[in-house]
Formats: structure tokens, sequence, C-alpha cells
């Protein structure tokens, strides 16, 4: 029999799961351009996001389980509780590449348990089914370290701690790493609580005798795959800068820049970002020493290596390297300078399964309404800490910033469409505030890092405090993400992708040879654009609008020091950023 | 010197109290037309609520001051907080008649006050001045105590309580009534978080010396006059039974119709209904005597005295007559039946300046969350206590409903547009319910009460659970509502405007004679239809789509006893109550 991808669906009020057919519509698609046709496709818009019409879809990309190097993310989709609109989210660690193995191109799971009862999915070869789950109540490290005691460390695991089970909407799903930790999550936007509102508090991929999809031409995947980690291995930020400092490289970078938004965005600038540098974090670790470790990858096929393990004074594993977001939102933001209690505050994110980003940005929020006092770790780890207790505080944070905004009375919120900005202040690196204003997922990031051209100089150079070029800028890597997110490879792959000439055709050819397609560098760009266009339809059927494209009017009202910069950016101007849309030449048309 | 309108603008950073001519956009306007004109003319629709692009609205009907019956409500005016649309919430009392009658068609406060400053606005015959607050940090009736002690018995107080000044999303304004009591509120839609936010702590009007605006036609508006006086003295509701018995009246009706949601909308009765009913109501008022009333009214010139006190055991004024919603939300929806307890709630709410709704039903939507047990009154009033105490579940409380269900991990809650659904089931009246799922305002029974002809078979009659007919009927009453909430009058003269022929005809005349218009019944359509297309408008341009139009989803998968019926209209049926819109039409146009 050849081999077949298969879509399962997982009801999870009938209790059944049923391996299906590909069907035409979803076929050569992966990753978010999976994840967001199938919720586009299968989900009313408007229905409540922790109700039965919700779906959570799990997707590998289209080179998971390949021997492309960094090519085992997986996706997570949804309509988000957090923002009310479309989500993906996509986490590193072993599941994606276990569930490729396995031929599985979805996860849908769909419907929901009976309020109380919780159940987790084992997943093998040709095997699926739902057992109660032995987990519940547990937080992310002892439900995964009880699931390897009864299934074995061969098997990846995804779970959600007890933010999930009680459905906060800052909560994340976790995905183990190679060393067995649910420390990779797709954090972004509470798919956690989606997947804590279906009853599923686990999936077990056990990816033995499993076989990953046939390449169409071996020989020519082998040498696109060479020249893909040739790339990688050529660009000094993925080849040493990440393995050596982890993301926090740009703690000192951004600081440089004016751009490390500290105490809730007041300014630019930290007095003591040296403490939480990734200089600062490689020599702790190596001076450490014992279950400290640099250059640690969190996934198999991973080169780039940036995650590493930050060990206590003792020498024992204390948390992984916080990333930069991390160590931004509950440091500078909050007026926070002491990397182990950082690393402590990422831990917990990591256990209680919340996301780092709006967890630590409520965090500064809620001193900035007084409800933590400004400065004080212990105070905001106590705070933390309640998330699991499920104490209204707790509770509160562990919604996120929006809600934590809200009921402390804050006016300075910094968040679009309900999610919080990340460690960028979008005054400093305009492109990145014109990403987090007009993606489709809310602040985000990931979704246009255009911290690249506005700091890293990869991919050309945009002045990061002029509006010149910022649309064009946030446009095209919009496009470009949505593919990369679609493929299955790590976001940090991108500095390759946009300064070695070979980096994309590699890709390119590695997809045409696995499939037997005839895709262009075009198409990658057709395939970006068609990815948006889905989750913005669906986000207007949502009914969230065009006047939701804003970042919070003080990022317009106050400059930030030290370059007195402020987001200057029109609401006509944000408009075009997708400019291939009707409803954006619409616009167009009526202002001429 | 001739009689001239003005408009007073009020600008808190600056300090300044500035008399305006009312420019001719303005012109004609009042209540609900006035404050949303000027909101969608001044304010950016994208701002923060609570920042200080916002504008705070105060504007009296058009027949505010005169010697028409029950016309002295006050329109409040801003962008929501709780909705981020538009809103406009409007508050019987003294205020209103008094603005008119110092010749104030409109105060715009604008900009904000320095964090932390508290400022309060004395009103008089030519007189506007900001002063620093005497009353900060104290809750309505104390610092309404405290102003009259100061500012005398013939002034009347608007005043935010401790909730508008931590800026609670539900935190309401506060007028006072003919006793001085802080008792009749613009609650919907977080308007005291706004007054709030701008640093305004209370507005204090003195009417002495003032003169309303002269009547072009003295003789003919005193035969209007009174003609309208007669079409609510011949009214059976409007004459006898909400005086009687206040809006509680209601309780048994609903209870009858099925249409009392009780348990959080799970079932539409109450088997304890009649302890709360206004039967009950009216019987221990007079058994317990003392200081006691029935038949008592909010506002100068009101006929229909609804609201009614309620003694205490020992006849001491214990609170008014709690309004029918309040009874329900504190009541059925969260299984209490306990009415000096559901009295003590409302007077809370009264003190701390929130909407006994907004929260009553937060209460019941964290019963089910497992934040409060259910049914347990004293829990329940504990926790709202907490809410002048500020402690993070007060807060959460204060914030209204739909923060409340999102931090207790609720998946059924009630709420359109992020404000709360009051108490009519929308399967069992289903007239209500297309207003809830539709009117820019976010769920709002007052913005077309078709419990009217679906159960009080007023203006003809449409079955209450049938889907005929409610579409047209939610849209004439929504038009005809928004041009009432403009004329000033109480919304209860509905009832005699929908059966007593001549009602509206002398509405019509009263406006007439007293501006010397030559308007028609027609005219009142248009007027309504501008009305909410500005609103609308205002919304698409917040952000808010054509997709948050609707219930939530467990309306239409839940049948509700003892009809078994659900909330069945879809999204394209919904789509048409605005028929007049460019927006429906294209609709239209594409399914064809």
């Amino acid at each position: 029999m050849s081999f077949e991808f298969r879509i399962l669906r997982v009801d999870m009020a009938a209790r059944t799961c049923t391996f299906e057919p590909v069907p035409q519509e979803y076929t050569g698609l992966g990753g978010r351009a999976l994840t967001s046709t199938i919720v586009a496709r299968e989900v009313d818009p408007t229905c409540t996001p922790l109700g039965p019409h919700n779906k959570l879809v799990f997707a590998p990309g289209l080179l998971g389980a390949t021997n492309s190097p960094n090519s085992n993310r997986l996706s997570v989709g949804c309509k988000s509780p957090l923002t009310g609109g479309i989500k993906e989210s996509n986490a590193g660690g072993q599941p994606g590449g276990h569930l490729a193995k396995l031929g599985i191109l979805a996860i849908i799971v769909e419907n929901m348990a009976p309020e109380g009862e919780w159940w987790q999915l084992e997943l093998g070869k040709d095997k699926a089914c739902l057992v109660p789950s032995t987990v519940t109540g547990l937080n992310n490290f002892d439900a995964v370290a009880k699931l390897v005691e009864h299934y074995g460390d061969k098997c990846s695991y995804i779970t959600v701690g007890r933010a999930g089970e009680v459905k906060l909407t800052a909560a994340s799903i976790a995905c183990t790493d190679r060393e067995l930790r649910p420390m990779r999550h797709a954090g972004r936007g509470g798919v956690g609580a989606v997947m804590g509102a279906k009853g599923l508090k686990a999936i077990i991929v056990n990816p033995e005798g499993g076989e990953a999809a046939p390449l169409v031409d071996a020989d020519a995947f082998r040498s696109a795959s060479k020249r893909f980690a040739k790339a990688l291995a050529e660009h000094p930020i993925t080849s040493k800068g990440l393995a050596q400092y982890g993301t926090a490289v740009l703690v000192n970078i951004l600081q440089e820049a004016g751009g490390l938004p500290t105490k809730n965005f007041t300014v630019g600038q930290f007095a003591e970002h040296e403490n939480l540098s990734g200089e600062t974090l490689n020599k702790l670790t190596k001076e450490r020493g014992g279950e400290g470790k640099v250059a640690h990858g969190c996934m198999s096929g991973c080169v780039i290596r940036c995650s590493g393990i930050l060990p206590d004074k003792k020498g024992k594993f204390q948390s992984k390297w916080p990333e930069y977001e991390t160590l931004w939102c509950f440091g500078p933001h909050s007026g926070i300078s002491d990397l182990d209690k950082v690393s402590r505050f990422d831990y917990m994110c990591d256990d209680f399964g919340v996301d780092t980003i709006d967890v630590g940005v409520a965090v500064g929020v809620a001193m900035a309404g007084g409800g933590i006092p400004y400065g004080d770790a212990d105070a905001a780890l106590a705070a933390v800490a309640q998330i699991s207790e499920g104490t209204p505080l707790g509770r509160v944070l562990g919604c996120g910033t929006a809600t934590t905004g809200r009921v402390f009375g804050v006016r300075r919120v910094p968040c679009v469409k309900g999610q919080s900005l990340p460690a960028y202040d979008p005054r400093a690196v305009k492109g990145v505030g014109v990403t987090y204003a007009t993606t489709p997922m809310g602040a985000d990031h990931t979704a246009g890092y255009a911290v690249t051209a506005n700091i890293l100089a990869c991919g050309g150079k945009v002045d990061p405090l002029k509006k010149e070029g910022q649309i064009e800028l946030s446009r095209n890597l919009q496009v470009a993400t949505a593919s990369v997110d679609s493929v299955g490879l790590c976001l940090f792959t991108a500095f390759a992708i946009l300064d070695v000439p070979d980096a994309l055709p590699a890709i390119v050819d590695m997809l045409n040879a696995k499939f037997g397609w005839k895709m262009t560098g075009d198409d990658v760009v057709t395939l970006g654009q068609r990815i948006l266009t889905t989750e913005i339809d669906f986000n207007r059927k949502a009914g969230i609008g065009i006047g939701q494209d804003r970042l919070p009017d003080f990022f317009t009202d106050e400059p930030v020091a030290p370059h007195n910069t402020n987001f200057d950016f029109t609401n006509e101007e944000l408009a075009t950023v997708f400019n291939w849309r009707d409803e954006v030449k619409e616009l167009e048309k009526n202002r001429k």
C-alpha cells in the first residue's frame, strides 16, 4: 500500500478518533496554511471560542519529519479566546516531527467532553484513541513526568497545565523537547484554553514504527537540504549568535537601539539590562556548569540550538534559557533585573501552561495599576504563583494583559486585538509596530519580524525610527512568514533566508523534491498572501473590523526616550499593508 | 437679550469651562441624538476609552425643563470602555431638568486631569467652574451627603463612586433624585469609568435663577402637554401598574411567560419568584410603613411614579424599589430569593456606582464558574462589597459580566459586544433577543423593548416564541426609542405611545410648539434612523463589525424550558434589522 497522509478527526463528545483521507481542499498544505484553512472552513467565525463549535487543529509543517534542518515545528490553530479572531501559534519540541512521522497531516479536535471529564489522546502507528486522563489537575512538569513513567521516553507529549484546565485566556499548549521537558509552547492567543475547554488534557505521540512520507525525488531532496544547512551555517546569527546567547542576544541590541520597552513602555532603555543579557546568560551557564547547557536544540534536526539550559547556583536544572521576550516582560517592562527570578517566572509559566509574554506584560501592567508593587520580583512571583492556585488575582494574570489592564483600571495597556505587545517598542522599531497593528493574530512580533531590517540589518536596512519603507517591509515579512510557518521551519531560519541568496531556493527545491511540485519563489508569495487573506476574512466575519488594526493611542501621543519618536502612521497608511485585498482597494478608491 | 442654548465645554487638563454657542451641526438635537452626534463628530472611534481623546457628553432631552410630563431624563454619551463602541446611557433624577433650566444643551467633558487629581464641576446660572473635589474616595451616598452640606438641597448632583474612581468598566454615573439620594444611574457601558478617567468626581447643578428656554407657542405647548398627560393617565401601565408595583411588576409576568432567565439562563422560570414580585414589594412596603413609599417619582414632572422606596423591617429607608432587572440578576439568575438581600445589593451598587445589571449578571456568571457558591446571598453580597474595597475579586465583578466570565473560565457568558444581557430570555421573548443582538449599544433591553408586543400586548401582539415579525418589531422599536431618548422622555411613556393614538402626535406637537418646528410623525422615524446610523458608523470605524451582531451561540444550541424554544435567527436575518443602511443592501445584493 502506498503512503497516504491522513487527517485525524477527534470528536470529544462522541469520543471517536477517525482517520480520514485528506480532502482536496487541504491537500498540499501544512502548518499554518493548513490550520488556518481548516479553521476558516470548519469553524463558524462568530462561535464562542470556548464552546463546542470551535475546533483545535494541530498540523506539522510541510517539511516535518524530513532531513531538512529546523523543520519540525508544530502549528496549533483555532478561534482565539483571547483575540476573538483566528489564531495560529506554533511551537518547537518533538511532537511536530513525531506527528509527521506518523503520516498525520493534521489533528482536528472538535466538540467537547462533558464538563468535568478529562481525556488524553494516545497516538501511535495506525492508532488513535481517547482514554481517561491520568494527569488531571497536574501542571505540565508533573503531568509529563507521570506520562513518561507510563508511556516511556520514546514518545513526545502535548499537554495543558492548570491554566488550560480552568480556561484562562493566556493558557498555552506545551510540547516536550528532546529531554522530555514541557518547555516548548504554542504560547499565544489562549490555545491552551481551547484544549482545556475540549476536555483534552494531553496527547501522547508514539512515533515508533511510523514512516514519514516518502520523497518523490530523494536525491534532489538531499542535495537541497544540504544547501539549506549550508546557508544556515553561513549566517552569523543562525550559526553562532543564537547558539551562544539564545534569543537573549537581543537584550543588549535592543537596549542599544533604544527599543527595549521599560516600565510599561514609558522609556526605551533599562539601566540594569546587562544583568539579563545573553552574554550574562552564557557566562552564568558556563560558570555554574552542572546540568547547564549552552547551544541546546529544542527539537530534532535543529542546527541553530538557541534554547540553552540555565542551571541554578548548585548546578541543577533551573529552567530553559528564557527567551528574549520573557526576559523583557518580567524584566525591564516590570522593573526587575534579577536573572534567576526571571528564570523562575519562565519555569512557572512553562509549568502552569501560560504564555510568558501575555502574562509577563500583565505583571508590568498590574504594577502600573497598583496591583503589584513596581519592580518587586518576589511580589510578582507570588502573584504569578497564584495562577496555579486559581485565586482571583492569579486568574486575572492568567487571562493576560488586556484583562489585567481592565481589572486594574490602567489606561496604557499595550495590546492590539486583546493580545499584548512583545518586546520591541513600536516607536523605536517602527516596522514591527506596523506588524503589531495589522497582523490578524493580534500584536505578534513573529508575524512579520521587522526587527531584521530595522535593527539587525538582515535583508537590507530600513531606518527603525523613520516611517519610510516600514509598511512595505512589514507586508513582505508578513507574507513570507505565513509561508515559513506553513513549512514547519523555525522562524530563526529567516535570518539566513533574508541574507543568503540560496536559502529560499533551497527550501523551494526541498518542497518540490518531496512532493513532486514545480513551485517557484513567486508561489511562496502567493501562498503567503492566500493564508493572510483567509485569516483576515475569518476575522471580518467574526466582527473584527479594520478599525482594530491600530496601536493604542498612547504610542502616538507619547514619544519614547531616548529617540523621542512616536508611532506616527495614519489609519490610512496602516490600511495599505494588505494591498492585494479588495477592502483596501475600495478604501483607496473612496479616498480619491 | 434673547434666550440662547449653550454648549459647555470642560477641558480637564486646562481646567477651563467655556460656554459656546451651539454650532449648526448640533442645533435642534437633544438627549441621545445630541450625545451620539457629538461623540461621532468629536471622538476618534479608535481611541482608548479611558484616555484623553474620549469625551464624556451630558445632554438633557429636547423637552427638558418644560411642563411636559416625564421629560427630564439626562443622556450620557462617550466611547464605552465596556463595549469599545459608542454609548448612550440615560438616567432619571433631577440633574437633567436642572441643566435644561440653565440653558445648557450639552456638557462636553474632554481631555483628562493629571493622574491622581480629582475635581468637581460647579454649575449655576451663567456659572461653570472646576474646583478641587471635596469628596474624593467617598462612595455616592456619603459623597452626596457631604456635597449637600456644602451646596445645599436646591442643587442636584451627578457623581461617581469608588468604582468610577478606579475606572471599572461597569461603573455608572449617579444622579440624585428629588430627595437628594444618588439612586438614578446612567448605568450601562461604563460611563462612570470615563468620568473617573477624566478626574471628574462630581457635578453640582444649581438651577436657581435659571430660566428654561421660552416656548415659541406657549398655548399650543400647554394644550399638547395636557393631551400627553391624558394619554399617560389613560394607559393602565403608566397610570397604575408601574406606580403600584414598580418595574417589579414584570417578575410574575415574565415568570408566567417562561422568559425569566434563571441560574444563568439555564431555565426560564424560578420557583421562588413570588418572593421578589412587585406584588410582594408593594405589600411589604405598606406593611413596614415608616419611610417606605409606594408611587414615588424619581424626577420632577413624573406622573408614572414607578420608583418607590423600600423600608427595612424597622421602617427605615433601605433602598429604592429595585428595578425588575436588578431583582432578576441578583435574584433568579443567581438563585437568590431574599428580597431584602436583593435590596441590599441594589443599595451597594447605587453607592459604589456600578450598573446593577452588568454586576448582577456577573454574580450569577461567577457562580457558574465556581467563584461564588451558587445561590448563596451572603457570599454574593460579600463579594459585591469588595468592589468598594478594590480587591481583585471586587474589581473583576466591577468590570462586569464579560470580564467575570473570562476570569472564571465560563463558557456560557450572556453578553453581546461585551455588555451583559438583561432580564428577558431571548429564546422566550425573541423580539428583545433581536434587539440584544443588533443594537449598537451592546445587549440592552431599553434599545428596542420588544417585551411590549411580545409579552404585554402593547402596540399590537407578536408571538414571543415565533420568529415571525420580530425583526420588524425590533427595528421599529429601535428607531422609535432613539427618538424618545432624544426628547428626554422616560422610556415608560412608550407604553402609552404605543397604545394611545394621540400620545405621539401630542409629543410632536409639544416639540413644534416649543421650537417653532413643523415636524411630523415621519420625521420622528427619520431622526431615529439617523441616530442609529451615526452610532453604527461609529462602531464600524471602531472596528466592531456586523459579525458582532450576534447572541452567544448557547442561545442557539440550547432550548430553554418551559417552552423549549431556542434563538433561531440566522446571521442573514439579523443583518436585515437596519435595512436602510448601505451595508445591509450590499449584503442582500450579494446574496441574490
